[in-house]
């Protein structure tokens, strides 16, 4: 038989979302035992960043948003998210001593991140690049770079390279501490069992059969889930989707919010709860359609939930967090007839400069 | 006659927003005319940061936005865009050292602001504030404050506060680099020149008297008028408006484009517009409305367009370019039967932890 050439045959509408879904317990516990991780964070403490940017597009944008939280938190470092324009278009030569850039990008190819790469390693930046692709142009690169392992990913949608790229930024921040990644053991576990509720989330994107916008919102941690369901929602069901810190909701974008304007809160236990709770009762006295994912807490509020207790610590919490909303994304694509895995528009590697 | 007391007197609808819009040469001259910005300037300078950070939320993050590329691109310094939450919802007391923190407020009393200028205090930063407010708890909180003058800002719509903002941020980084804002010195007389045009603003937005969402797009410097754009465009006439940067559009939300999904480009004259031609090209190719605000370069590829030809350096025209999207902004609304100064469930002054 010969090696199948040209693009990927596309089964039943949405089964290659579908199947990359379901891969994810098998990724994220090859990220597990993965041993590139320890060398990398040593290297990372050897050197001893004073600052840490990031660098991505698109889905890994999401994944740094949420190591820029790991980074000043748990390292308790500044951090920021690179323009990449002020590098490419700009031509900018920053003074990158004691900075870290980390670049994420499945693909690797995105020229203007390669190009950013390369010019902050000319401006004395230490540069890690976390791919799926270690031969790619950003691993080449790169100081350090790290594999996610997530295996080819055919669907336009990201999501086993989005959780793979938590989980090893996750690892990564956690090594640099001196941890172990005692916290997201259970990862695969629990990702595992929120796969096989699809019906549960099935049935709840009933509700927004006729919706044709959304906001998502959430606080801490949480917010980068908030922003890659967004994501999700556009590129699979072409809801005008827009995300929202719980925070920043309230400066503006409120306004907008009527009682045909659905918001999906993502909101797991822990210290984030008590800041986003009076925005959510807000949203409540005004009429607003709220559905809430993650824990108990808020749960009463809503019109709708899914809840998943995760005994997860919460900084850990949106590697398992996105996986309802991924498969909240696949079933409103099929229900409202569209085939998530031909986002119109959509190729898989998208180039910028 | 007593003072007059409770809320102030709304007249005929968007009257307050349209009088705080056309009050903006008088308050960009005054912000030109300030002696306050040099001796902050060479504070900054003495101190060297090697690293800044803005926090801001609301229409004052877009003026962060704005500085974190000035920061970037002309005094090359990475800089970033802090996270409130990081310090005020888990605690964290990063290593600041080093650190600029500039705090951008109109009103300087948010709370997860003043607490972030603490904390960022405490933890070694220099701080300085920048508000409409300097009796106000931000300024008290800061080791410099630059104060806009914009006067009492009564539209929730902040308009006139937002380009005061963006000047006042703009002097402080070219006195920085040791500037004394030549580039900036027709700013107050080009918006001027921009107010006068309301007439025209008010025929394009007939255009979107039915429109529900909007995509608004920009690339480098312009990037924070299509975020503030969006905002406006949200708070006073209620359309689902999502900012993306070009290059971000292309990673996804580019799917939930159709023709009924109009698209509103910032493209001055300058070196961005080669980086966002492409894209536009590409929306052109799908099918989707476009209308741009900025120069001739991308014009003939809009179905409507808003040209001035500002004579003004790039890094200084988004100073200017919001003029006619703070208009869009009341003409829509009062097309489409709203009152802008009277926005449902927004109050002025918005208070987060």
């Amino acid at each position: 038989m010969s090696a199948p050439t040209g693009p990927p045959t596309h089964g039943a509408p949405g089964a290659l979302m579908a199947a990359e879904i379901a891969e994810q317990p098998d990724v994220l516990a090859r990220v597990l035992d993965s041993t590139d991780v320890a060398p990398v964070a040593e290297a990372v403490r050897r050197r001893r960043p004073r600052f840490v940017l990031f660098a991505a597009r698109g889905t890994s944008d999401h994944a740094a948003l949420y190591g820029k939280y790991l980074v000043e938190i748990i390292l308790g470092l500044p951090a920021g998210l690179a323009s990449p324009s002020t590098m490419t278009v700009y031509g900018t030569r920053p003074d990158l001593r004691d900075v870290l850039l980390i670049a994420i990008s499945q693909s690797g190819e995105s020229p203007d991140l390669v190009r950013t790469a390369e010019v902050a390693r000319g401006c004395g930046a230490s540069v890690l690049g976390i791919t799926n692709a270690p031969a790619s142009a950003l691993a080449a690169a790169a100081d350090h770079h790290l594999d996610v392992r997530a295996g080819p990913e055919i669907a336009v949608a990201a999501t086993k390279s989005y959780t793979a790229e938590l989980l090893a930024t996750y690892l990564l921040v956690d090594g640099v501490r001196g941890g172990r990644g005692a916290a997201v053991r259970e990862v695969p576990a629990q990702v595992a069992a929120l796969v096989e509720r699809r019906d549960e989330v099935a049935a709840l994107s009933q509700r927004y059969r006729f919706a044709d916008r959304i906001v998502t919102t959430a606080r801490g941690y949480s917010y980068p889930t908030a922003r890659e369901a967004a994501l999700k929602l556009m590129e699979t069901s072409y809801l005008a989707a827009a995300a929202y810190s719980a925070a920043d909701l309230m400066h503006g974008p409120l306004a907008m919010l009527d009682r045909d304007h659905p918001v999906l809160a993502v909101v797991p236990d822990g210290t984030a709860v008590d800041a986003i709770r009076p925005v959510l009762e807000r949203l409540r006295e005004r009429g607003s359609d709220l559905t809430i994912f993650g824990g108990q807490s808020c749960a009463a509020l809503a019109h709708a939930s899914f809840v998943h207790d995760a005994p997860l610590a919460e900084e850990a919490a949106p590697i398992v967090g996105i996986v309802p909303l991924q498969l909240l994304a696949l079933e409103m694509a099929l229900t409202r007839g569209e085939d998530p895995d031909r986002p119109r528009g959509l190729s898989k590697a998208t180039r910028t400069w």
